[in-house]
């Protein structure tokens, strides 16, 4: 069987500038990198300001399994199928972090024949942005260490420094460390860590500024450290906003590729939907509307954690209001959320997908509560039989939703055509009544409580009094009006990762919330979740290489 | 007075497709990066293999001061300035690294009226090698702890781990850390820290290489540990070689972008030249001395550190033969060396000059050791009397040397046609008789030796026990043939800083030595040096930033 990167190989790119004309942007409007990337200038984005917009989809999914869900997979395939049927769409998706590519999870640019192009340049450097972002994360690191190192006017505490370093990598061994080690010449030495970048404040600040003034607006905003005497040193105290934001200057510009069969696609930003709010940067989203009919983008992990984020906090800080939403799943991963072996799954077993259903079916319903018309996507593998899938059409029509059998992995558009029409009528029919889930000025405690009660159908939240102390701290600082982010596992409901379907009663225990005074929200720690991922005991990098020709292999 | 950022924004550029087609490559060879930067792809590398070879000529420069001597600059003049009187050049940089760029130095791409564009693309990002040469060093170390983490087959000594985490900052918090702390999860604690990108082995590796299979065959030998039973493990026992190729696949291809005046520049490569070797890339290199006649390029630091090395080194280990050596000095950093203060450099003394002269000439004679013609560029600044500038005239007149004022700084190419004349003259003639200044046979203390003795005039080196054991060891392991990379001050021939002028007598004292089984030199570390700078007590960076047109300024 032919894998993703014979796919990939084996198509026949177009130069990016037709891809471009298709979307409506002239060729000086392009900064290409390459024949088959390109940057699209900030000029021309300024110059759409005021354009009518189309209608965002928002492509979200099951809390993840084992077995793959294929989320991008399906957000490539509704787009290139909508584009089929006639529709003028564009794809917005996230930059695959280094991280995941050579850890476990390999890349993410869709898989079959629904994926976005040159596979191996966005798996791996793209156009930079991830660099960029970690380098503007650790010039601020450096002149934060190297303020104290010079006399520290600014009265900074060092055990007060919120601000940690960052780097695209699954390096468990830079969690916590020891920095500032081996005497005078090496500085205050001082505990710290590393996060992966796409966690980082920065990456989350790059995907919700609306142009390079609010970019810089916000860097300067970003909370580092507490003083002895209380108060908050941010990143412009130390100067450093000036200098990151020229480091982030050129890969604000959203980047345009194409999928496998033609369509256009922005990929650019991507940070984690657990401790970041999970989808791509608000630049490109709205630069896509104001070109398409439609858009098709993609917020990350399950709906409770990147279709929460994507609408509590992107929509909400970009003004953004989708028209549908699709929910992604597939049978075999219901079977898992009902309980059977990953080794059982291509046997029959409808009863496994009925009481795995109702992992989808709260999902369904949480998007519903949000005032978005839902259709769910049920991706094709050859085990699935008749009688299961049936099984999730019936509970998805009790709810008021359809699901469609999807076979874009193997078919390319033609296999998302029955999705495409559906996710039209919807759009055409007008039903969406887009709000967020809380006010603005509910409490910081009220936010994460709703989310916890609404959305993981939790029983409470467990506050450490010194979790909650520091709340409300944040409050009395001014930022109680901030939506809160929460971060916990993305396999399940509930921050426990082994509780699979759809738990209730559960408690959500926070761990530690942090203040992103610049990208403007309050990540709340829930479990064990990790801000920086470790490697698998045979990572993916053992197996990525250059074979004879130069060519890179081993990628998926 | 117009900054070098003024100067380079009124410029206008040509397209990069024009300056590579003056240059000999065809259009359908480049992978352009934004209108003014290109990568030159691989296959036409190959195809000019067999080529007829232009000249090489060397610019180094005395030992640096406060005062700046203007090496990169020089370069760039000359090349212009070739090109001007009927000569096709090219020009050889190496990229900069961020580090010095936000810290002390400013950026590295030339001054007034000599320098290569578009400076802030190329002084920030440039087309990303940098950031491919860091995530590849940090893949290598995140693998080397992963292993450890889950069972450690090969059995690593965890306290004698060498390879070091990158980044390319300047960050002196990272020099020495503690790794890994915070229990099980996180894996076993021990010690590690951080070199500047630029000192990496792996950028050593991808200035080395010849071709795509020499880097990952160089990658796969880097050794970055000891087992307790004494084997050396190496990047491909880890199965990182082949990822870490992949990352670096698309860097590999050299860039090219363009002077003020529009002569083709290849700036790929850019390693220190202290504990690394100071010199761009074999690959430019070789490809423009297969395409120009001429081709002029830089080595850093002083000629005892950058020039040594490119001979010893580069030329060493990818078969070149320079043709001529420009020395670079101006008055004022020769009346530093003639021990007058910063303040005073304005005011006539030709006394000091002349006892400045002293390291001027011995850098000349170096040069001649080699075998090489030498000409020595005096960068003329408005203070500069003539009674100054006879004085180094007639001293180098002594050594068989011409000294020739450029101004190319003030008015481009035209400023520097006596230095081009001179330079062809002396390729005409024929009179280069390149020898390395060792053979490969010596042992590496002979050859440390012989460096010390004939290069910094020192009366000895001295070499602490379990150094000289270590050299031992590597000698065992069947190293002893490679070159040495001695790590010095960069401020005096000596390792002691302040030692300004010609010193004699002094004793190199070698504090540390490190095996570059992949570069394929041993690294010997003497003094003070760091393998991670720190920043000043005021950053360039505070003074970076963005202006209302979204331009960046405070670069220089």
């Amino acid at each position: 069987m032919a894998t993703d990167l014979d796919i990939a190989r084996a198509a026949k790119l177009l130069p990016i500038q037709e891809i471009a004309s298709r979307a409506g942007i002239p060729a000086e409007a392009l900064e290409p990198y390459g024949r088959y990337k390109a940057k699209i200038g900030l000029d021309f984005l300024r110059a759409q300001e005021g354009n009518r917009q189309g209608a965002l989809v928002l492509v979200t999914g099951i809390n993840p399994t084992a077995a793959g869900e294929g989320k991008t997979t399906t957000t490539v395939g509704l787009g290139d199928a909508l584009n089929r049927i006639g529709t003028r769409a564009m794809i917005a998706l996230r930059e695959p972090s280094l991280g995941p590519c050579f850890g476990v999870k390999g890349g993410a640019t869709g898989g079959g024949y629904a994926q976005v192009l040159p596979m191996e340049e966005i798996n791996l450097h793209f156009t930079g942005d991830f660099h960029a972002i970690t380098a503007a994360n650790n010039l601020l690191a450096a002149m934060i260490d190297n303020h104290i190192y010079w006399g520290n006017e600014l009265g900074i505490d060092a055990r007060r420094i919120s601000w940690r370093r960052a780097i695209d990598m699954n390096d468990r061994a830079l969690r916590s460390i020891n920095a500032a080690l081996g005497g005078v010449p090496n500085g205050f030495p001082r505990e710290d860590g590393f996060d992966i970048s796409v966690a980082s404040e920065v990456m989350a600040v790059f995907c919700l500024s609306k142009d390079l003034a609010d970019l810089q607006d916000r860097l300067g905003r970003i909370i580092v450290a507490q003083s002895r005497d209380g108060r908050s040193i941010t990143a412009r105290d130390l100067k450093a906003d000036g200098a990151m934001a020229a480091l982030l200057r050129d890969a604000l510009s959203p980047n345009l590729v194409q999928t496998l069969e033609g369509s256009p696609a922005l990929v650019h930003g991507g940070p984690f939907a657990n401790i970041a709010h999970g989808c791509n940067s608000v630049m490109a989203t709205r630069l896509a509307l104001q070109l398409a009919d439609v858009v098709v983008t993609e917020a990350g992990f399950g709906a409770d954690l990147g279709a929460e984020k994507f609408l509590d906090i992107k929509c909400r800080s970009a003004g953004l209001a989708p028209s549908a939403c699709v929910v992604v799943a597939t049978v075999r991963a219901l079977k898992l959320h009902g309980g059977v072996a990953k080794s059982a799954l291509g046997t029959e077993d409808v009863a496994a997908v009925t009481r795995g259903i109702a992992n989808l079916a709260r999902h369904v319903q949480n998007m519903q509560k949000f005032g978005l018309p839902v259709v769910v996507a049920l991706n094709k593998f050859t085990t699935d039989t008749d009688a299961e899938v049936a099984a999730v059409r019936a509970a998805m029509a009790k709810l008021g939703t359809e699901a469609i059998l999807c076979t874009h992995w193997a078919d390319g558009a033609a296999g998302a055509e029955e999705l495409a029409h559906a996710v039209k009528r919807i759009i055409a029919e007008g039903r969406a009544k887009f709000e967020p889930l809380y006010n603005d000025h509910l409490s910081l405690t009220g936010k994460i409580e709703t989310v916890a009660r609404e959305i993981y159908h939790a029983a409470g939240v467990s506050i450490p009094p010194p979790v909650a102390a520091k709340l409300k701290k944040f409050e009395e600082a001014g930022f109680g009006h901030v939506p809160v982010c929460i971060a916990k596992t993305q396999y399940s409901f509930s921050a426990d990762p082994t509780l699979m379907g759809a738990p209730e009663g559960h408690i959500l225990p926070l761990r530690e919330v942090r203040l992103s005074a610049g990208a403007g929200f309050v990540v709340a720690i829930a479990g064990d979740v990790m801000t920086m991922p470790g490697l698998p005991r045979r990572p993916a990098a053992e197996a990525i290489g250059l074979d004879a020709a130069g060519r890179i292999e081993g990628l998926f």
